[in-house]
């Protein structure tokens, strides 16, 4: 038997290489595949299927960030073979780190590999990471100031990165090690605002293999094998035991929790949402919740709701301790507090309200609705 | 400087032993303390740090569940010292499970101790396990039965369990492997019926230097060191692993997280209660919600909807795909289904509700609110 093509395939101009449609290619052409149609402009169907895909240049424009490792370097084929199927443009875009020596060279190659597969624009993007807050931190936010700055000056409608499910399972290791709860579990979103991570549900193997069947020869990071960063040590050490142990489903396992802590997480910010207005009032020098509303909702929202007002109105952020300590200003009262709280805020127990303040003022001020 | 005694500890003549008051023994009492003050009787107060102790025969009884392994033995020391002085009664439960070769010499051996320690009554439950359901759960149903008898033979106030942070850290652990969120993460509650777990913030370590300090002997179950059983697994691989690579906080941070989201699973449960009756409708050989309460509440409250009504009204547990595919009759209809589920159910979008039946009728009754 002939090995399967996809209709079009065999006269694809947009890629210089015919790769088989081996198995692992098809899963991550899939995932990409999920993740554009909804992207795809209105007469993009008329066109899927056809022989010849002409993008007109117009078109929405979807950006691959590309590292040249496996997983980036396979979500850039499959959106180079997917985008113009969809009546959209794909262009990449490379962050060059400057950490590594020869680090110019690599980006420069992901670059050439990018055009070879036929994505138009290809940006790289030297950045300079401050270390400010830890290597990984810095980096991070760097890179993704970097990616904001290249969509912007692309116009590009979304940004794809190359997460795969394991890199989903090993965030959620790393955040059950912080042991603060579903929103730490919760791991990394498959939409935010203008990224996506199509392969969530890809295993990293299949990204490697899907590299191999088109004949594209990813970089390996040498930072990947670094046991310094607590990631590679989950990925290299904690993963594998845990599957031997458990199962091998563990990291499905571990991203299916995720995927039902983040539900959970968002459902108790939407009440948030609906809730904070009607029990707030403005304080000198802060906030007053009200004590009836706290004391009627379960912990975990009541919880919340002390973690979002002082988050929101002072930009701290509450340990979980310290939250509990807030918490029973209302639940265990007997005459405790004012609580000094981290960033100089005080917390007050004051008539029917609980008052956050700067100044130790637990004034409530009068009020027009 | 001698070492630090109690009051009343020179002249106690509740238990035979007198152990010096070491910091794992003073941990162990401090947590069996916290359990035991809301039980105590009003007048308890008076007593506490009398030289003698009477506890009149009519004053509440709590049991300790007693394996002989070091938790419950260093549970049953601490519950033989504190119980007198907040007033209680204190006795204990073996339960022997007729699993191994000499259980009944381990149950007698246990039971002795108990005695030694003070605890009375000390009672001995001979329980059969039938192996349904496989020999771990067919165990645990087969002792709580027991333990449920003996307390409503004793009529006992509680029953105090001897899992620690350890357990606790294990039973997340192998929550995540089930992937199946909160509810699986919670782990096991402080508090549900009669039961109380008062070392779920002690580590294992502290009960065994417990027992030692005090001159216990506890029994090691060789169960416990059996890989067959994937709690043995978790204890001795996957934990100091994780330990190892992600520092040794994780047991602590597991045991952190399964409190918050046992707390978030509370929530969502209190909304669930407060909504679930004014949102179905009985219909013909089933139960009809509606539509546009089920639309209008977040992804994870919808889900939860569904898994209650279908599990309280057939009895049925739904996958998380399962429930994912009859929330896409609210949020995703394009005429699909019906949808056949496990134990015959089968989900019906029928007008402005989804109609759970076995016999595929979808009528909606009339009702009279």
């Amino acid at each position: 038997m002939p090995p399967a093509t996809e209709p079009g395939e065999s006269t694809d101009a947009a890629t210089s290489r015919r790769p088989r449609l081996t198995p692992p290619i098809a899963d991550v052409r899939r995932a990409v595949r999920a993740v554009l149609d909804p992207l795809a402009p209105a007469q993009a169907d008329a066109g899927r299927g056809a022989q010849r895909l002409e993008t007109p240049p117009d078109a929405p424009l979807v950006l691959v960030a590309l590292s040249g490792g496996p997983d980036s370097l396979a979500l850039a084929a499959a959106t180079a073979f997917e985008a113009p199927r969809a009546g959209l443009r794909a262009g990449a875009v490379v962050v060059d780190h400057g950490l590594q020596v020869g680090s110019a060279e690599v980006a420069a190659r992901a670059a050439g590999q990018a055009r070879e597969l036929g994505l138009d624009p290809v940006l790289v993007q030297r950045v300079e990471v401050d270390g400010a807050g830890g290597p990984e931190a810095s980096a991070r936010r760097a890179r993704y100031a970097a990616l904001d700055e290249a969509a912007r000056s692309t116009d590009a409608a979304c940004v794809l990165l190359g997460h795969t499910l394991d890199d989903q399972a090993e965030t959620v290791l790393l955040g059950l090690a912080r042991g603060s709860g579903a929103a730490s579990l919760a791991g990394m979103p498959a939409r935010s605002g203008r990224y996506a991570r199509p392969l969530l549900g890809v295993r990293r193997a299949t990204t490697v293999e899907a590299c191999a069947d088109a004949g594209l020869e990813p970089w390996n990071d040498p930072h990947n094998a670094d046991p310094s960063y607590a990631r590679v040590r989950v990925r290299d050490r904690v993963l594998p035991v845990l599957e031997a142990e458990l199962g091998p489903g563990i990291a499905e396992a571990l991203v299916r929790t995720a995927e039902q802590l983040r539900e959970d997480d968002d459902a108790f910010e939407a009440q948030i949402e609906e809730l904070i207005e009607e029990i707030c009032e403005p304080a000198e020098a802060g906030i007053a919740v009200s004590i009836g509303v706290l004391a009627a909702n379960p912990a975990a929202l009541r919880q919340r709701i002390i973690r979002h007002v002082i988050g929101s109105e002072f930009g701290v952020s509450l340990s979980r301790v310290q939250t509990l300590e807030v918490a029973r200003l209302v639940t265990d009262w007997h005459g405790q507090g004012p609580l000094d709280l981290p960033g100089g805020v005080r917390a007050t127990r004051a008539g029917r309200y609980v008052v956050f303040s700067t100044t130790g003022s637990t004034e409530v001020l009068p009020h027009d609705h």
